[in-house]
This record gives structure tokens, sequence and C-alpha cells, in this order.
């Protein structure tokens, strides 16, 4: 099997794009049109996205929590779009999951044999003992969430231990917990700040997932020249809901395209 | 509808337990001559658990990773199985959820909705923002994780800020974000000392949940003695693998049921 990594510089070369779409689909977002002509609205959607974005990307990101609020159903789209995406892009399953070895094993099992992703993201409380199952994929990429781009995000990530943020402490941990080179970093891109001062401690190596851009309002400029490493690579700027639901009517694939076209250019401009 | 500490007083009563037993699905420990003669093994599993120890429980507790291990089919069982649990038993889904605000409303619309939990376990890492949409579901319980259970939560729960864990931080959130009276905790049974420690930080009025006892060693006395309240109550202590795969032979839901049975009485000593 292929590397993470090779395959992210593979596809980010060919596509000449750090871009990451993320595919969140929201009952109340979707065009309503799909609703009254097609079966399945939400897979006919994403269908739609992938379709028109493909050539534009390096990434698409699934957040979980979207697919699980329809239930039964959700699962079998998420499974189905996995299998739309074109198998040179990386697929990163947002679940930010969690537990304790045992169990944590179980997560891992899922998301990387059953649902086949390239990578994941997950939450770091529990210490290495929660982390280390999915780490031990060596040719997957865990994405662990180091500063997220919430506003409560400060709640424990910006406590001082000493004189140290908890939020770079976390990243020291992901830089020795990356033995078998398998380690990402979750970075908001609204903490431009931050962003750069965890780039310094991870170095050239450890790829990012940087969500916060678009409606959460995370600067691009900024994002870029502080997130990639010093080859302008291994930054996954990702995007959801500005690119995905741009538009409501029959032309929204097109649209969307559009968005996704002009952010990946414009995240190219200062790479 | 009934709340959940209502429902929770009501069965610890009616049960005289503050037992509570993880339906924890795994494979390779589940009795194999379940898969020679059921269709269903998993299912079948937990039913038969169910029946043989629900007058001595006060909750089921279901880890979604074991079931979203088993893919779509998993999905399923964790559904059939919460329909077949008794009406007054207290359900919580285990499922360290958390992300930004807007996604975590999907998570906890899945889990509380779809599922029909009573009590689910979230993840503070991301701050208020990642949990308040689980607390506006005002009859639920939310139990936040405060002091895993594992080894590494030392990781990053012991770090001091001046002089101040970080478990007693998120002990002291959680006392804050209680302000709909929906707040629980999760302390490992692993670590009395700071079990008795957040138990006087949040008081009388919030619910622990305990996992940790049996397998992973912790202690029976220490834990009742720590965790529960000046009333004996709000402690719902969680043994899942020590119980449910007590045995493998046909009669194992009767060894299941002795082994709930003795560790119910051996709690109920210590309140």
């Amino acid at each position: 099997m292929k590397d993470f990594k090779d395959k992210l510089e593979n596809i980010t070369d060919n596509n000449g794009s750090l871009l990451c779409i993320g595919l969140d689909i929201d009952t109340e977002k979707i065009p309503k049109f799909l609703f009254d002509s097609t079966k399945n609205p939400y897979l006919e959607f994403n269908r739609s996205i992938i379709n028109s974005t493909k050539d534009l990307v390096c990434a698409y990101k699934l957040n979980m929590a979207f697919y699980e609020a329809l239930g039964l159903k959700g699962i079998e789209i998420l499974k189905k779009t996995i299998n739309h995406i074109p198998k040179d892009i990386i697929v990163i399953l947002d679940g930010k999951r969690n537990d304790i070895g045992n169990t944590a094993n179980k997560y891992a099992k899922s998301l990387f044999e059953i649902f086949n992703a390239d990578a994941v993201t997950v939450n770091p409380y529990l210490g290495i003992d929660g982390v280390e199952p999915f780490l031990k994929y060596k040719n997957k990429c865990s994405f662990i969430l180091c500063r997220t781009s919430n506003p409560s995000a400060k709640d424990f990530q910006d406590l001082k231990v000493l004189k140290t943020p908890i939020y770079q402490i976390v990243a020291k941990k992901i830089y020795d917990w990356n033995t078998n080179n398998n380690c990402g970093a979750v970075v908001g891109a609204t903490y431009p700040e931050e962003l750069k001062i965890i780039r310094k401690i991870l170095g050239d190596d450890i790829p990012f997932l940087i969500p916060g851009i678009g409606k959460q309002g995370g600067d691009v400029k900024k994002t870029v020249k502080n997130g990639i490493n010093s080859q302008g690579k291994m930054a996954i700027i990702n995007s959801s809901r500005g690119i995905i639901f741009a538009d409501n009517k029959e032309g929204f694939a097109e649209i969307s395209r559009e968005k996704a076209s002009n952010l990946k250019d414009e995240i190219n401009k200062f790479r």
C-alpha cells in the first residue's frame, strides 16, 4: 500500500492544490430541489460536488457527525461517497475519535479498515494510549487535534503549564509520537499566530489539516504562509460550507467548482 | 419527558443498584458457539446479557467503537440493542464525541434523537462550544471526560496550571457549565484519590460515570466511598469485560448474572 505522505505529495503535485473540501451534508443546507428530484439526495449531492471539483483538490474530508445525524442511512451514504472519490485523492474521516487503548483499537479498525480512510482526526485528551492504536496503521495518517478552530478553543488549549500553553505541549507530544512517521496535526486557520508556532515545533515533515477558512473566517494568506512547510507543502487546507453550499439551484455543483477553483488559486498565490 | 436524574434515582432505588454494565461486543470475546447457532450473534449476546441482568443494574453503557467496528451491521445492532433495554433503565451511549458547535449539534442529534440515549460521554478538549450543543438537551445528561481511567491519562490531565492539574480545571468548568442541571463527569475508578477530589469540587448533585473497575483494576471500595454523593447516590459504576465475558459456554448469561449480582452487592456494601 502506498504511504499517506506519498499519496499526498502525488495528488498535491498532480492537481497543484492544497485544497481539501469538506463534504458536510447538512440537511438544512443541501439544495432543496435534490429532495424532490432524486432518490438519494445526499449521495447525489456529494457525487455532484466530487465530479465537479476532483481536479482541484488534494483531499476530501467527511465529518462523521453529519452522516451519523442521518442514522443508518447516513452510514451507507458515507461508504458510498468514499467509494465515489477517485483513488488518488486523500480521504480524511473527521471523527475526532478518542478512547482507552482497547477501545481506540476498534475505532481505528472501523475508520481505516471498514471505511478505508487514508487519514483520520484524533482527540489527544486521553494521552498516548488513545492515540497509539491509530498510529499502528503505518501507511495511514492520524491528525491529532492540536489547536482547534473554534472560539472556546482557549478554554483548555490556552492554559499555561509553567509558561507553555497546552496546545504547544500537545504539539511537542505529536512530535515525540511521530516514530512511525504518520502523525499529523489539526490546527485552526482562525489562529494564524499559533499555526506559525506549531509549524516551528513540528518542522517540515508533519502534515497539517487546517480547517477554519471560509465561514469560520480564517485568513487565507496567513494560513498558507504560516501553515506550509519550507517546500510549500504538507498543509491540507479545508473549506466546507463556503464551497459546497455556495448555491442551491440546479447548477450548484458548477458554482461550487468556481468557488473551489478560486480558493485553490488564492492558496497557491501564497505558497 | 422524564428528567435524566429522576430516571436515575428511580432505577437506582428500584433495582437497589449503582451498577452499569458495558455492552462492549468485542468479536474476539463473544462466545464462539453463538456464531454457529444464531443468525445475529452480537444481538443475541446483548439480549441474553440484558435479559439476565436487567434487575441488577441502573444503566447499560454501549461504547460506540465496538459497534462501529462492525460497519453498517453494527449500527443496526446498536439500535436494536437499545430497543431491547427496558424503558426504565438508563442508556448511556459512550462515544466521547467532540467537535465545533455547528458540528457537535449533529452528534447530539444523532445520539439523543436518533438513538434515543439518556446520556452520552463528551470530550472537553474543544471547550464549551463543543459541549453546549449536548447540554441544550435539558432532559438528558452529558458526562464530560474529566479524569479518564487509562494509564496515559497523566499525559495531559495531570499537567499543572499554576498549582492546579488540568483534570481539576475541567471539573471546575463542568461545575460552571451545569446551568441546565444536566452535566455529569466521567472519572476513572483507577484514580481513587482524584475521584475524591472531583466529588468535592462537583458537590452532591452531579452524577459520575465511573469506568475502570474489573479488568482495568480499580478498587471497588475506594471507588464507591469516593465516588458517591452524601446520599450514597449519583454514581454509575461501570464494568464491561469482567461481567459480559465472564464465560463463553451456553450458560454464559447466567454466569454474567452471577458476576453482576456479586458486584452490585459489593458496591452496595460500601454505600
